[in-house]
C-alpha cells in the first residue's frame, strides 16, 4: 500500500523474505566471528590484511543489523506492532546491549602485535561470541519450516558441539598445552584432536596437561566437566529423538498388549485373536490407531463441514433419493453420517433382517451375495451405496451384503434421517411421496410373487 | 488364475515366499560386499581367485535383482499395483540408481595390483555399501513377524555397529595407523581392537594416531565423533527399550500411588486399603489394569459380537428361560450383558432384597449361603447362573449369595431384558406365559407356607 | 486339612514360608557357585579341602532342590495346580535340564591338578552359572514385597554387574593378561581392577592386552562390547527410574503450564491466577492432582460402598433428619453424595438464596457469618453439616456460610434425596410429616416477625 | 497475638522468614564442614588457628540448630502442630541423632598433630557430612519457589557432583595416590584432576594407582564404580529434563502426525490440510493445544465463576437485552456461554438462515458483509456482539458475518437462554415484552418492504 518512502511510518516486516535472508547473513557473520575471534587470540592474525578485511566486514554487518533492528516491527499475541516507540523500547530492553558490544570496531584498537592494546583488543573481541546468541533467534524461525524437527535438532546439536570444541581447542593452545615449536596448523590440529579425545571421554593419554602446570590442570578439569555435560546433552537429545519417534507406536503396542492379555485370559480362540489383531493393524496403518470420529470431532464446526464434504459430497449427490434436496439439507446429512469399519467377511446386511440404515462405501469393496452365499450377484466399489430403501420403509432387506476386504463405510439410520427431514418440510413431502410410491411397488411385487 | 506365462501381464508378488527368500539372499550379498570391499581396499585381494569368484557372484546377484525389481508389483494404500509402467516409473524414481551403481562389474576393470586402474576400481567398489541401504528394506518386512520388536531392535543395532566398526578398522589400516610390518590378520585385529577401544571410549592409549600425521589425527577425530554418536544411539535405544517395557507397568504404578495417596489422606482403614490394592492387582494380572468393557467396546460391531459370543454362548443356551429363543434374540442378550467384578466375600445377592438382575458366572466361584451365613447350601462354579426369576417377576431374593474368590460375573437387568423382548413379540408372549405360571407357583408356595 | 503324611497327595505349597527361605538358600548356593567356579578355573583350588567341602555342599543343595521342585505345586491362572503329573510335566519341560546340569557332582571327576580330567571338570563346572538363571526366579517373588521397586531395580543391577565383572576378571587371568609371577590375590585384584577400568570405559592404559597376543586382543574387544552394553543398560535403568519418579509430577506440571498459558493469553488478573494455582497445589498435595470421584468411581460396587461408608457413616447418622431411616436408605444416601471443594473465602451458601442442597463437612472449617460478614456467628468443623432444611422445603437460606480454609464438602441435593425417598415409602411419609411441621414452624416464625 | 514471651506455648513457625534464613546458614555451615573435614584429614590443619575458629563456629551453629529444632512447629496434613510433646517426639524419632553426632565438639579432643587422638578426631569429624543430609531439607523448600525446576535440578546435580569429587580427591591423597613431595595445593589439584579424569571416564592414564598397592587399586575401583553411577545419574537427569521440556510439545506433534496421516489416507486436498494444521498451530500457541472448556470445566465452581466473569462481564453488561437483569441471572448466562473458534474466512452467520444463537466476540475481528460479499458494511472487534435477536425470535438472519482472522467467540443459544429465563419469572416477562415489540417492528418493516 505504501509507495513513497514515508520515514515516519516506515517499518520492516519481521517475516519479509529479504529480512529472513539478512538474518541468515548476520548469523553467518556471527558464526564466522565466533570461529575467528578465538583463533586470532591463539595465533594473532594482526598482521594479516585478509583477516582485517573480514573483521571490518563483520563489524559493519553488525552495525547495520542494529540499525535494521531499530526499524523492525514485531508480533505480540498474533498482532503486528509497528509503533516506533514500542519497537525501540523493546529492543533497548532486549538484545540491544549484546548487539552493541558485538559491533564495537575492535580493529581500530588493535595496533601491532607487540603492543599490549593489541592483546587486550584480541581478548575483547571474544565478546563477539555473544552476537551468536542474539543471531540464533533466526534458527527458531527455521524450526517452523518443513524440516523434520528431529533432524533439525540433531544438526543444531552437532553445530554447537563443533563450535564449542573449536573454542576449547584454541583455549588449550593459549594455556600452552600443545608444543609451541610446531607450525600453527599442526598446533591447532593437535589441540582440536586433544579436545575431541577429551570431550568424547576417550582420553588416550598421548596428549595430557603438564602435571605441574596448575593452569593446564584446571583447564583440563573444566574441559572434562564440559565433556560430561555434553555427553549427557547428546545422549539426552538422541534418547528423546528416538523416544519421540516411538511415542505413538509404543502407545499402540501397549494397547495391543493389553488387549491380547485380556483375550488370552478369556481363552478367546486363536483365529478370532488374529482377526482382532489384524483389525488394529489396519487402524494403525490407515489412521495411526485412532478411529475417524475422534479426529474429525475435535475440529471446529467450519473445518468439520469442509472435511466431511470433501469426504462425502460425490457420494451423496449420486443418491436418487437426495436429488432435489437443497444445499443445507445435504450438509446436515453429511454431518450426521457415522463411520463404521467392517473387516473382511463381515456381514453388513443380511437378507430378511429388518433394515434401518443405508450405507455409503468410502473405501473398500462389498459383495452382494445370494442367501446361501454361493453366488456373487455384484461387487460394489468405492462411491457406491446401498440400503437406501431402509430410510423410506421398514421392510426386510432383499439381499445379503458381505465385506470383501477392509471397508470404511458410512451409515445413515432412519431415525437421524427423519429428524433432519423435520427441518425441511418441503423436501419431507417429496420424500413421503417417494415412500408411498415405493410401498405400492413393493406390494404389487409381493402380489405378483404370490399369484 | 494365470497358468500360461503371459509376459505382458507377468508380475512378481512382493510377498511371495520365494521373493522374501531372494531378498534375504540379496541382503546377504550386500552384507558380504560391504565386508569385502573395504577389506580389499586395505589388503588388495586382486590376486585371489576365491575373492574374484565371490565378487563375480555378488555382481551377478545384484544384476539379477535389478531385473526382478523391474517386475515386482508393489502395494499402494493396501492395493496391489501390477501395472508395468507404474512399476517401472516407481523403481526408476526410487532405488534403481543405487542398485545400478552397486551392480557395476568392477572386477572387469581391476587389473593386476601394480596398475592405477586396480586401485581406482578397489576404491569404486566401496560404493557397493550403498546396496546395503536398498537391501535393508527387507528388514522392515521382518519387523512384521512375531519376533519381539525390542529384541529385533537390539540385534539390528549390534549388526550395524559391527559393520561400522569393520569399515572404520579398514580405514585405520589405510591411513597407516597400524604397523605395516605385521601379518595382515594381525594388522586387521589390531586395527579392529583400536576401533572398538575408541568407539567404546575406553581409549587405553596403547595404539594412538601418530601425533605428527594430520591424516591419522583427522581420521581419529572423525572416529571419535562417530563413537560419541553411536554411544548416544546405543544408550538411547536401550533406554527406550527399557522404558517401553515399563510403560504399562509404570502407568499402573502411578495410578496405584494416586489412589493410595487419596486413601491415606482420607484415613481409610488399613484392611480396606489392602482390599482395594488386591483388587487392582487382580485387574492388572488378568487384564493389565483395564476393565473388560473398555477393551470390548472399542471393537467394531462384527468383532464385538464374535468376542461376546465366544465369551457367553455356552452359558446363555443353558438357561431354561432362553430355550426356544431364536438366534438374533440370543445375540442381543449377549451384547447387553454387563461385566461386574466381585472381590472375595462380597455379597452379590442378599436374601429378601428385591432382585432386578440375573447373573452368569464367567470365572470364579460363589457360595449360596443361609441367612446367617452359617451353612453353605451350594457352591456355583464357572458356567452357572442364578437370579433368573428376577427377569420375570419383581420378587424378593430367596437366598444370599457371596463371592468365594475373585469373580467375573455378567449381569442382565430386567429393564434391558424387557427392552430386548419388545423386538421379539412372539418370544415375548412365551415369556409372559412363563412369568404367569411362575407367579401362580409362588403364590401357591406362599399359601402352603402360611397354612 | 491333611494331618497324616499322604504321599500320593503330598505337595509343597509354592508360597510356603519355608519354601521361600529354601529358594533363598538355593539362590545363595547358585551365587556362591557362580563366584567359585570361574575362580577355581583361574587358580585351581583342587587341593583345598575347604573348597571341596563347599563344592559338595552346593551339589547336595542342588540335588535336593530338584527333588523338592518335583513336588512343588504351581499357580496357573490364579488356581493352584497340585496334580503330580502336571507338576512333573511342567518341570521336565521347563527348568529341569538346567537344574540337572548344575547338580552334576563334578568333584567326583576332579582328580589331582596335573590330570586333564581335572581341567575338564573345572571347565564343566562353569555350567553351574546356569543355576543362577533358574534360581533367579525367586527374585521375581521378592518384587511383590513392599520394597520400593526402584531401589530393588538398582540393587539387582549392581548385583549383576559385580557378578559379570568377577567372571570377566577371571577370564582376563585365564588369557594371561595379568603377570603370572604375582601372588594369586594380587593377580585377581589387578584383573578385577583392569575389568572395572575397561567396563567403566575409563581405560587408563596402565594394564592393556599384549598387542601381539590375538587371544588377549579378542578378549578385550568382547569385554569392551560388554562394557558398552552395560553402560547403556545402567544409564537406561537409571534414566527410567528417574523418569518413573517424575511421571506423575511432570504430567501435573505440564497441566499447570497449559492452564497458565491459557490464563495469561486471556489476561486473567494475577490474583485469580494465583488462586487457581493454589487450588491445584492443594489437589496435588491431597490427591495427586485428581479429584475424588475419579478415584472412587472406578472401584467395583462393593468396594465403593465400603469406602463411601468409611468416609461418611459418622456424619450421616448424626443428622436428625435421618434418624429412624433403615440401613439401606443410609447406604443409598451415602452413595449419592457429591464431593465438592471450596477454596478459602468462597461462599458456600448465601443468605436469601433459594437452597437446594445440604452439605456435610468432611475436612476443613466453614464460618457462619452475618449478611455484611462483620460478625462470625459460628465456625463449623469436620463432621458438621448444614442446610438440611433445603431437603424438606424450598425456602431461602437463613445464613451466609463461607469457607475458612480449603474444604472438602459433600453435597446432597433435593432432587436426589426425593428420588431415593421414592424407594422407601414408609420413611417418605415420616419425612413428609417432618416437612409439614417445619413449614408450620416457619410460617409461625414469619407471622411472629411480622407482628 | 502473643505479645509476652510465653515459654510454655512458645514455638517457632517453620516458615518464618528468619527461620528460612537460619536454615540456609546451617546448610552453608554443613557444606563448609563437608569441605573442611576431609581436607583436614588429608592435610591436618590442627595447627591452624583459623581452622580452629571456623570449626568452633560450625560446632556452635549445629548446637544452636538442635535447640531451635526442639521448638519448631511442623505441618501435618495442612495443619500446624505446635504441641511441645509432639514436636519433641517427632524430632527425637527423626533427624535428632544425626544432628547430635554432627554437633560433637571434636576440636576439644584434637590435640597436637603427633597424638593418636588427633588422628581419631580428624576421622570422626568426617561424620559431619551427615549434617548435610538433614540440612538438605531446606532445599526441598526452595523447590517451591519460582525457580524453574529444571534449572534447579541441574544446579543441585552439579553441586552434589563437585562435593563428591572433592571427597574422592582427598581420599586419593589419603591412600597415597599422589606424590607426597609436592606442596599441599599442588597435591590437592593433582588429586582433584585425577578424580575428575576418572569420574568423567576420560582416564588419560598419566596419573594411575600403583599397580602393586592393593589399597590404591581398591580405591580406584570404587571411584570408577561411583563414576559410572554418576554418569548414569547425570545423563538420566539431563534426559529427563530434555524429555520434560518436550512432553507437551511431543504429545501435540504426535497428535498432528495422527491427524495428517488420516487426512492423507483420505485424500483431503492440500489447502484444507493446511487450514487444519494452521488451526492446530493457533490452538497450540494460544492454549497449548487444548480447547478452553477443558481448562475451565475442571475448576471448582467458585473459581469457574470468577474466571468466567473475568472473561465476559464487560461484554454481557453491554447487551441492551440484559439491562435490568439481576446479578445472578447474569452469572447464569456467563456460565452457559459456549466457546467457539472460527478460522479466517469462516462464515459465522449467513443471511437468510434461521438464527438460534447470539455471539460475543472475545478475541479477533469479524466482517459484516453484503450477500455477495462484495461490500464490507462493518468490522466488529473484541467486545462486540451480534445476533441477539435470535434469542427473542426465530427470524432469518439479516446479514452475513465472516471471521476476518482467528476468532474466539462465545455463543449463547435460544434454548439455553429460555431455560435460564425460567428461573427468573420477573425478568422473563420483560423479555417477552421486548420480543413482542420486536415482532411488531419486524412485521411493520416487512409490510413496508412489501408495499
Amino acid at each position: 500500500m505504501i509507495t513513497k518512502l514515508d520515514l515516519r511510518n516506515f517499518y520492516i516486516a519481521p517475516d519479509a523474505p529479504w529480512k529472513l535472508r539478512w538474518d541468515g547473513a548476520v548469523l553467518a557473520g556471527a558464526v564466522l566471528a565466533t570461529v575467528l575471534a578465538p583463533l586470532n587470540l591463539a595465533f594473532d592474525f594482526s598482521d594479516s590484511v585478509f583477516f582485517l578485511l573480514v573483521d571490518i566486514g563483520i563489524t559493519l554487518l553488525f552495525i547495520a543489523d542494529i540499525i535494521i533492528l531499530f526499524h523492525t516491527a514485531y508480533v505480540d499475541k498474533r498482532r503486528l506492532v509497528t509503533d516506533k516507540k514500542c519497537i525501540r523500547m523493546r529492543y533497548l530492553k532486549g538484545w540491544f546491549w549484546l548487539d552493541l558490544f558485538a559491533a564495537v570496531p575492535f580493529f581500530l584498537f588493535a595496533g601491532p602485535a607487540y603492543l599490549t592494546i593489541n592483546r587486550v583488543a584480541r581478548f575483547a573481541r571474544i565478546t563477539r561470541i555473544l552476537k551468536l546468541i542474539s543471531g540464533a533467534r533466526v534458527i527458531g524461525r527455521l524450526k517452523k519450516t518443513k524440516i523434520n524437527p528431529n533432524v533439525m535438532r540433531l544438526a543444531l546439536m552437532i553445530f554447537w558441539l563443533l563450535l564449542a570444541a573449536h573454542i576449547i581447542a584454541t583455549g588449550m593452545i593459549l594455556v600452552g598445552g600443545v608444543p609451541a615449536d610446531l607450525p600453527d596448523g599442526m598446533r591447532y590440529l593437535q589441540a582440536f584432536y586433544w579436545t575431541v579425545t577429551t570431550l568424547a571421554t576417550v582420553g588416550y593419554g598421548d596428549i595430557t596437561p603438564d602435571r605441574n602446570n596448575p593452569l593446564q590442570l584446571l583447564f583440563t578439569i573444566i574441559t572434562q566437566f564440559i565433556g560430561v555435560g555434553m555427553y549427557g546433552f547428546i545422549i539426552g537429545n538422541i534418547s528423546t529423538v528416538i523416544a519421540n519417534i516411538d511415542i505413538a507406536k509404543s502407545q499402540y503396542r501397549e494397547k495391543m498388549e493389553r488387549i491380547n492379555t485380556f483375550l488370552k485370559y478369556r481363552n478367546i480362540p486363536h483365529d478370532l485373536t488374529k482377526r482382532i489383531n489384524d483389525y488394529y493393524d489396519y487402524l494403525w496403518e490407515s489412521r495411526r490407531g485412532y478411529d475417524e470420529s475422534s479426529v474429525v470431532d475435535e475440529l471446529p464446526f467450519s473445518l468439520k463441514i469442509q472435511v466431511s464434504q470433501e469426504l462425502h459430497r460425490d457420494i451423496i449427490t449420486k443418491v436418487p433419493l437426495f436429488k432435489g434436496a437443497n444445499h443445507s439439507f445435504i450438509r446436515d446429512i453429511i454431518l450426521n453420517l457415522r463411520p463404521v469399519v467392517y473387516t473382511p467377511g463381515d456381514y453388513i446386511v443380511r437378507k430378511g433382517e429388518l433394515g434401518e440404515e443405508m450405507y455409503f462405501i468410502s473405501r473398500g469393496a462389498v459383495d452382494v451375495v445370494s442367501e446361501d452365499e454361493s453366488v456373487i450377484y455384484a461387487t460394489l466399489q468405492e462411491g457406491a451405496f446401498f440400503g437406501e430403501i431402509a430410510l423410506l420403509l421398514s421392510s426386510p432387506r432383499n439381499a445379503t451384503i458381505k465385506a470383501r476386504e477392509y471397508c470404511d463405510l458410512y451409515s445413515l439410520d432412519k431415525r437421524t434421517f427423519e429428524k433432519i427431514l423435520e427441518k425441511y418440510p418441503d423436501f419431507a413431502k417429496e420424500v413421503a411421496k417417494m415412500a408411498e410410491q415405493r410401498r405400492k411397488e413393493t406390494e404389487a411385487a409381493a402380489k405378483k410373487k404370490k399369484s
